[in-house]
């Protein structure tokens, strides 16, 4: 999904941006499996609508982020849902490879069993094979 | 699902709180829908796990809010996933009624489409008949 310039700020308008910012969830638009969850501001929400590709703003970095520019595993955008107040955005995204720096399809890879964090996803890569080195998604 | 205070502890203790607070994503434990985005602080965390039914931080009204208090429609507690870094939760729940406080049964009933946004879930309640009058969910 893509959309011009006028479209993107017209969506991006009726936005409430918390601090500059609003809270996205990345959805896989097959099998509706939550990748991950990031921020976005202002221009990270017109560049993923005007391109097609899902770019974040990076709160540890402070900068616009195009997810999968390191990786490759890019996120592309099919859908775009907006939640009753307008700062929580869900994306439905066909994902390249996996979503999650430490190599998991998902960065929901732990789950609480009996007050413990077990992980349920298997790995898919290396994060050394992602990245070259070890560094964090957001 | 319900923990003791010593497992929900030991959760609690492995999490990353950002200015005190992680985003919790709630979704239908059974349809996989995402119901809506709000914040926990670790007392809501604590609260959610101790109990089996979802506690937020209300960020407007700066307080702990029990999902459901005003409105009877409870999110029971049924699996806990934690992402990569720690500092976003998401929560499958039992949906009583609506997650939404504008009456649909998720926050995302809206969607973009050729730059705007379109209402795409039926209303299932009227605000006033869930609360006597409209309020905000966060």
């Amino acid at each position: 999904m893509k959309l011009t310039i006028a479209q993107a700020q017209a969506v991006v308008n009726v936005l409430k941006f918390r601090n500059g910012l609003v809270t996205a969830v990345a959805r896989d638009f097959e099998t509706k499996e939550v990748l991950m969850v990031a921020m976005q501001n202002r221009r990270a929400v017109l560049k993923t609508l005007t391109t097609g590709l899902m770019y974040y703003w990076s709160r540890s970095r402070r900068k616009l982020w195009l997810k999968g520019e390191q990786s490759k595993h890019y996120q592309k955008l099919r859908r775009m849902l907006v939640d009753c107040d307008g700062d929580v955005l869900l994306f439905d995204v066909e994902q390249v490879g996996v979503a999650c720096h430490e190599g998991y399809r998902s960065c929901f890879y732990r789950e609480v069993k009996r007050g413990k964090l077990v992980t349920v996803l298997k790995r898919k890569f290396r994060p050394e094979d992602i990245y070259g080195r070890r560094t964090t998604s957001k």
